[in-house]
């Protein structure tokens, strides 16, 4: 918690980098795209930035770090919003480790509870098992939110929860999902080949 | 004119697909990534949709035809909105062919005035000039147009110059570009490699 960000005032055009990844065939070998959208609070996209990972791979935190390092958006970005935290399968990301590489906060969110049950039995047919699992366990505490009346669930790296719970009120403009994820999830399934 | 769609009324939230192509090298051979944004009004994104087109080809109007025919989105859409009507190069859509095949009304909108004669001398270097030129000729009049301030220019087919500009007006509410084009073109240019 040391390097927890303080937002002194959140303000309706913050700017917030939604991620997430394109459609892939389950345990096949090869890379999937990964799509990241600036939101400028829940109504304007100000840009879009993509890179790839391995489907089922181990390099999601460094390309989503030097994806977002990368980008003309980056000085203008306050925090990054994952759809949950493992991509293109079981491809995870280190949340702790992406806000010390970018410098920014980092909210992985999703709209079902994590059920860390099934996610070890399904890690257990990968290689590299527990370095995936303590990537899972090091994102810390799942948080159950209420938003627009719907239960989400997020984890957090670099970032209160009081100050998550502004940020999801701010953007989610159109439904319980805050829009960079809603928008980055359309973009990324939408163009897949 | 005969097959123009009139317009009893344009609703705040009309669906307008806004197209753009990705980056390419020039005169180079290959494919180009085509995206479709769904709009719905100038505020919210409601699908995008993707194709790909030969460098300098042919195949931009049956192409463009066929992503959005294919589209679960289609029932939807009342217009297409067009960033120019050459892509990928010097590959011309027919927006009266692509009106006919959609069934939808085909704006094509640039910011800066078709410049034919340039246009013409650089067609002259690809093979088919006659049946580029002719599309280029089909599109008709094109209008200059103040929006939010600034001139812009549009060919239509199968609409009427008023009801285009309401339609213009309903969704350019950032800049003087329509947001179904403006995201279109962040998209695609974000995603291409």
């Amino acid at each position: 918690m040391s390097n927890q960000k303080i937002f002194r005032v959140i303000k309706t055009e913050i700017r917030v980098l939604g991620i997430d990844d394109g459609k892939f065939t389950p345990r096949k070998e090869g890379n999937v795209i990964i799509v990241g959208v600036v939101f400028r609070g829940g109504c304007s996209i100000d840009g879009v930035m993509r890179t790839t990972i391995a489907i089922d791979g181990l390099d999601a935190t460094e390309q989503f770090a030097s994806m977002i390092n990368a980008s003309p958006h980056r000085r203008q970005l306050r925090l990054v919003m994952l759809n949950g935290i493992t991509f293109a399968g079981f491809n995870v990301v280190d949340i702790k480790k992406l806000n010390a590489a970018t410098n920014l906060p980092v909210m992985a969110l999703t709209q079902e509870r994590p059920d860390l049950g099934a996610i070890y039995e399904a890690l257990t047919n990968l290689p590299n098992i527990e370095e995936r699992w303590k990537k899972i366990l090091e994102a810390g505490e799942i948080h159950e939110v209420i938003n627009n009346g719907t239960k989400i669930y997020i984890e957090l790296a670099g970032i209160s929860l009081s100050d998550a719970q502004k940020i999801i009120a701010v953007t989610s403009t159109r439904s319980s999902l805050p829009e960079p994820l809603r928008v980055a999830h359309l973009i990324a399934s939408g163009i897949s080949p």
